[in-house]
């Protein structure tokens, strides 16, 4: 049998306490590979830490156990919980964080962590990564069926990760994350694009406060534009991208004072 | 046998250096499970560096190898040395890096490393931590007794490690450390703040240099506050933790042109 | 046999991209151990990233598979390579990269990738990492001939590593790198400065564009000068480094606005 997988998202930053979570999982499951992900998801920014583990979907091989903890209601009384879907298990917060896998698959199934006997005992107020997540998410890599953590959870808490669709001759979006390149994700999908036409006859509208920015054609690469040139692009999710080239857009927009996040695009074909 | 574990801790930050070290670590025992605590350690900062050593002790099981590196006095004469306590083993300079778990541990045992049967060659004047440290820590993984690597060392350097202290009605401590959110831990334990009482009566004093920041109550979580509101809470290790609720403390106070590193901290009961 | 050994060396800073490469690496070999190297080599600067891989040339062991993505054209016409050199492999784009295993093992080999049945299909336009280095680094991992990957490549692109030389009695050289401490390497190596003199008898001129920042003597430690002074030290690769101690020398540079990449050193005799 192959070693199990465990993979860590967390907005935790640089500091020990992923490597800490790593300590508890490796006591209960001695044999794991251990794999980040990201843990520099924007502190507390729930949807950025979703959309991550959305794109760890499609790479991760099945029997992969995904550790998620952007938990900004640690403490309180949110849950937490086990989800089951695509063949993977995730355990987090039951606050949209893992929304991506609930939704992508119709048989995904939902528990509540409730069985205090896989929890690190004594369990914190501020740092259930360590107490609650890490340790569940060792036992059901070492084989717990997930049921056994807990009751089964009807009314998990959901983001909505819809895509931008066409309407008419138009597709309108927004700006959902913003990558370490300077990058803006946005939730129009490269198919709904290629409905309205040849990328490279589309024109792109990002709606800034008090301008409009308007970048013709969808290129195939960054390189297609001048050093320093706004540009349009699929990226590697099949989104559409924002980018300078050899440059920063978000960078860029902060130079006016103007922050990407939320910001809504527009595409439509060039003359329409 | 399980694989061994080797932890990693050091002020190296995100460069190539802890990547080769592990390759000297792999090339000696190249079962090894590394596992990052924190390469973030603030450069040079020995104390800081010492309290991630600790919160490791607590969570990594006994036969671990730490490998810690924050070493401002690499090719001085400082010394370097392996620890053994615990059951676990720590290889580092001899600066009060490892003062936690000498001092957690009554049979503690401390050896300076001279043999240089162990050393990787030519040994660099800069880079201990690749041609000392790596490979010290990678032969005590593969069965080497650690006191084969030198001398026992009778005075090893120590910090202060010591928590504050209950005295009277008053419990008087300080800010020892400040993590990747921005809250501000000190060196108070909730141990003695009960013995003061209740922890939703106290008064917790944050004493900046030309003003007093007060804080009734400790919470039990964050979001007991609203957003933005400073807050007290008991950190993940039993620590008295400052902080904002959906924010930085440490961002709060640079604004009024503070650095929190050593303030004092006073808590009494409210009232009294 | 031990589990193979894959680093990863890229420009893709702390988001999660280096963790989906993982996954697709271990969906293909799942006993592979990850090593990070580098994550954060300065966006797009392949020489940074080049310099990187030099370091790990020399402390992992033959047969480890070294995956290096610095891409500044993923997605133009630039071909994408295996270079099989000193006992290794290397995956990377043809950009320059990967010219110190190229330039330091005569009898390295190159080869194309172009063998389809090894890439992640579709293969996006903007993240070959993940649909094509990765895969074909786990392949290699596991045993497949890196000559099955594609056509034998007869002129790499080569980066000039070459290391500055002794002319008379004087060495020019320039600042080749900045590290995370903020001490600057050049491409002066120790060999060439012993064949002037003693190094404590060496006069080094970093030419800054204003004025000239004089330091006598190479130290053997940082600690030999006093805290805040400026310094020159042998670094761990055997290169002359400019440094402060305790301190930041390309903060102190920054404070009078001059960014010290590719500045002019000089080295002579002192009283030459």
């Amino acid at each position: 049998m192959n070693r199990p997988v465990i993979t860590l998202t967390t907005d935790f930053g640089s500091g020990p306490f992923s490597g800490i979570m790593k300590g508890v999982i490796l006591g209960i499951c001695p044999e794991a590979t251990l794999v980040d992900i990201c843990h520099t998801v924007p502190p507390q920014d729930i949807r950025a830490g979703a959309l991550v583990v959305e794109q760890a979907l499609s790479v991760f091989t099945p029997g992969t156990v995904h550790l998620c903890v952007v938990d900004p209601g640690v403490g309180t009384s949110r849950k937490a919980v086990a989800v089951s879907a695509m063949g993977m298990n995730f355990i987090g917060p039951d606050n949209g964080l893992l929304s991506a896998p609930i939704l992508s698959d119709p048989k995904a199934k939902v528990w509540s962590l409730d069985n205090r006997q896989y929890f690190r005992e004594p369990v914190s107020a501020t740092f259930h990564g360590r107490d609650i997540f890490a340790p569940c998410a060792a036992h059901v890599a070492m084989g717990t069926d997930p049921a056994k953590l807990g009751k089964p959870l009807a009314d998990p808490r959901l983001l909505d990760m819809t895509k931008a669709k066409l309407t008419g001759d138009k597709i309108r979006g927004k700006i959902i994350s913003v990558d370490s390149f300077g990058n803006l994700t946005s939730n129009i999908q490269q198919g709904a694009l290629r409905q309205l036409g040849p990328l490279a006859e589309l024109e792109i509208t990002l709606h800034l406060p008090d301008e409009a920015m308007v970048i013709k054609g969808v290129n195939r690469v960054y390189g297609q534009a001048a050093p320093g040139k706004n540009l349009a692009v699929i990226d590697s999710m099949g989104r559409l991208e924002l980018s300078v080239n050899q440059g920063s857009m978000s960078r860029r927009l902060a130079g006016r004072g103007v922050d990407p996040g939320g910001l809504t695009i527009s595409v439509k074909r060039q003359g329409d």
